[in-house]
This record gives C-alpha cells, structure tokens and sequence, in this order.
C-alpha cells in the first residue's frame, strides 16, 4: 500500500475497507464473546495480531473494538472479582517489510491501553512462535495474492491473460490459475496461523468476496478493473505505453465467494468454522446486467 | 539516529559502536551461561529485546551474538534430550517512534533463527507486558537523556549553559543538571525493565562512560563536543548563526561514571549487579593534559 499520509496514501484512501471494519464491530465483539477460550490466571499477557495491517488507522479501529470485546470478556467471567485478572494486551501489527511502518508507529493511537509492536513479512509464511497467540485477525488483505500466478504471464500457457490486467472477462484458464493460486496462499496462510494460535483461540477473517451466485465479471469491482485494463489497453494503441507492459502487468487479488472459501478452510483439519457472515455492503456487489447489454 | 542508507545514516556511521558489539560477545555469552535462570519446559517461547537498536547492523550482530548464547545454554541444560527444547525466539528492537524502522525491516537477517518485531516508543517508559522477557539488552542507547535538562536552557539559572553545547568545560552546575536528568532516566529505565523481566532475568547494559577518575573535560569524546560547541560559537561570532541558537542548543548525552552507575543502579531495589566491567576500548578515553596544558 502507499505509505505516508499524501493524498495517495493509504491512510487517505481507505475509506472503503473502513466500512467494513465499522459493520464488523458487532460480529467479532459476539464471536469473542461466544467461541474464545481464554485462560483465567493471574498476570496473563494477551496477544493480538492484525494481519495485513498496512499504515493505518484501520488497524486502529479494529484493535481497539477486538480490546474492548476482550476486557468484556474478561469482566463478564470474572465478575466481582478484582479489575487486576483482566490481562495486558500486546498487539502485533503485521503486513510486509516494504510496508510504511515509521507512518504506521507515528499514528499509534497516543492513549492506547496495549504495548504495540510492528511484524514485518508475509502472512502467507509463519511470523510468530508457536502457541503464542489467542486472537488473530486479518481484514481486507487476504484476497491479495502471495504473487501473480506465473502461468498469466507465460505467453506459452493457455492461461496467458494476454490485454487484461486480471481475470474479470478473461478465458476461463485465467480464471482458474488466479484460483490456483488463491487455494494455495489460503492453505499456507491456514497452515501459519494454526501454529501460532494457541488451542481454543481464534481466527478472524474479513475479505472482500463476489457472492456465490455470481462470476467476478458480473460484479462492481470485476467491471471497474477489466475498465482500467481497457483503459491501459487504449494508452497501448495510442503508444503511450508499449502493450508487452500492459500484457506482463496483472494485478495480484483474487475475490472468493463464500462456497469457495468455506470449501478451502475445510480443507485444513486444523480449523473449523464457527461463524461466516455476509457483511452485506450493499455498493460493493451489485449485479449488473450481462456486458453485452450494457450500455 | 539519521534513518536510510545514505551516506550520513547510522547505518554507514557506526562503526565505533560496532566495535563495542563485538567485545561485548564474549561478556554476553558467559554472563547468559553463569547467570541467566531459563524455565526448562517444552515449547517455550524465549523473547529478547534490544533497546535502542536504530537501524541496524549493530543491533543485529548483537542478537545472533545473544541467540548463540542462550542456544548454547539450552544445549548444555538439555545434553542428549531432543533439540526441540530449544525454544523458539521472538526479538524485539526497539527504538523511538521515530526511528527508522522501514531500514531496520528491511536489513533484518534474510536467515535469521527468530521472529522479529520493532516496537516504538522511549525506553524510559513501559514498553513490554509484565514479565514478558528473560533478557533485555541495549547498547550504546542508554547514554541519550530523555531531554535536555530543562535548567540548561533556562537564562535565569546558574546552570544556564551558554556559549556551549554540552557539559565539558561548563560551570559545575550544568554537569550537575545533566546528572540529574541521567539519574531520574536511568530510575524511569529500570523501573519498567524490572516490570517487564521475568524473575531471574537478565538485563544486559552496554554504554559508553569515562573513567571514574577523570572528569569529562579531559576525555577525547568530552573534547570533541567542546570543540563542537566552539566551532558553533565561531560561526555565530561570525553571523553565520545566531548566538541564541547556539545557546539553546544543547545535547541531550551523559556519560557517567563506573562508579556513578553502580551507585545508580544499587538505588532500585529490583536489580543487583551479577558483573560490572571496562569494556576497555582503548581510543575511546585516553587521559589528555589538562585544557590550560595543550598546544
């Protein structure tokens, strides 16, 4: 993500995945207080970590709601007992090393009730020790993909996304290599966390999906990235820039639906579901009519 | 310290540190073998912290010296068990907010046996969980006060430091306003260290200091700063710089004594001194004539 706080950072660009955070609130404050299992000892250090963090201040948001709904835990478990048992929090703020960290730590909220520190690397690959970790979360980031998947770029491959710049539209074999890829990073992102979080802890995960019903071609986000690679398109006939360029440039992200990734968390014998919901943000995915009888 | 990789950073000029880092290996890992108390139970997560780490290389040369120690004492406690009693380590490099972390992200070690986290913030305050660490270590840090001593800058007061940038060659009550201000850091620092150490930890200072029997006029690092100093008062004879800048400017370094230190840290009743020593580096302090004597 761009780092900084200019006029095209993430920080001022974000608005849409703070939504999500906003309508989230409610959803993790009721699964941690239905599914997580926490220790009831004395002096307890209860760690968190937002995955795919980028600079803020979404992170923010989110960490503070997933705090509150964890000191709520404690209360409502040891209640009349003293205020001492509920833990200190240490949350960890993880996305990969090229992200803008010193923005990220410079924004740190100045009252925050945790210690705070900063995990660099990618959340496809483990990034803290083992059983270390109660609460994990992860929002709008696990659609990126760990890299673009090498067969849309091998101009021998069937799956060559030759003039597009990602699946919406393409032939099918592009459509499934960018899936391909998705079910693996979903497996060792899985594979990571299930040893970092300690048994009875918690998984939460919030991704931008099309809904099952639909092809990516048929939603807003599929459209608005097959009319920017239209656009690239256009730039390459008029020679602004060369179209191998615009051939070999694909965008790393992959929208799943929600009978996808319930089949790829399945998979892993290490998690089960507890909850999936639909976060219903109503811009995001509307259907549109076929492209052929669009205007 | 000046973040990046260019030709003024940290990175490119501290080599003088760096020299400290690696005659202190041999202090580090024998202290680590006679005097660290390590819990011999499987998986275990062993989590280190270097305080004041800028932006590396140092910091790292320090912690794989550190990781190297406490392998070997797991080794030797463990000899003929299975070697996954060697916990896992979590390393935490910490320096002000302000530091450049996206440098130190990026340098970390590519094979490093740890996981790494940066966590911002002063060290003179609370940085980690209770009894989060079995060892702390800083080096080269713990001699930046937490601010100029307010009495330094204050015209109205006989410790008002003018014509100079430092304590050398100052009135008695300038030095005597920076020794407050190191005490009352140096008790802010342990305070939070002994907070965050489990028992039996360890904390591991490294800081340059200057003979107990000399005074800092007649070192070479307390020379070069009145050298500074002058050098700016010149420019300001000059009119190159205003006069009142120079006098407000004042640098926020101490460097006690052996014996000022032991005396410091025999007033908090958390931590006992297990071994004191002269790094003995031997350019770093050699005994000059008095001021009055030299050319």
């Amino acid at each position: 993500m761009n780092g900084g706080e200019g006029p095209n950072s993430y920080t001022h660009n974000s608005k849409q995945q703070r939504k999500g955070s906003y309508r989230a609130k409610v959803l993790l404050s009721n699964s941690i207080q239905e599914k997580l299992t926490v220790e009831n000892k004395l002096n307890t250090v209860l760690c968190i970590a937002d995955l795919g963090c980028s600079t803020g201040t979404n992170t923010f948001i989110a960490v503070q709601n997933i705090i509150e709904a964890l000191e709520l835990l404690y209360r409502s478990r040891s209640r009349g007992l003293d205020t001492d048992q509920i833990p200190e929090f240490q949350v960890f703020f993880n996305d990969h090393s090229s992200n803008d960290f010193n923005t990220l730590f410079k924004s740190l909220p100045p009252n925050r009730q945790y210690f705070a520190a900063g995990v660099p690397g990618s959340f496809h690959a483990r990034l803290f020790p083992n059983s270390s970790l109660p609460f994990i979360h992860s929002s709008y980031a696990l659609h990126w993909l760990s890299r673009v998947p090498i067969e849309v770029m091998d101009e021998s491959s069937p799956a060559w996304n030759k003039g597009r710049i990602h699946y919406t539209n393409a032939p099918k074999q592009v459509g499934e290599a960018y899936a391909t890829r998705f079910a693996k990073d979903v497996e060792f992102f899985l594979s990571a966390r299930a040893q970092e979080l300690v048994a009875g802890g918690l998984l939460a995960l919030f991704l931008p999906a099309v809904p099952d019903v639909l092809s990516n071609s048929d939603t807003v986000i599929g459209t608005e990235l097959d009319l920017l690679g239209s656009c690239l398109m256009d730039m390459a006939k008029e020679g602004l820039v060369s179209e191998a360029k615009v051939d070999s440039f694909n965008l790393p992200l992959y929208y799943t639906s929600h009978k996808e990734l319930k089949e790829l968390i399945g998979r892993n014998e290490h998690f089960t579901i507890e909850r999936m919901e639909n976060l219903n943000n109503p811009k995001k995915h509307v259907i549109l009519p076929k492209p052929s009888m669009r205007a």
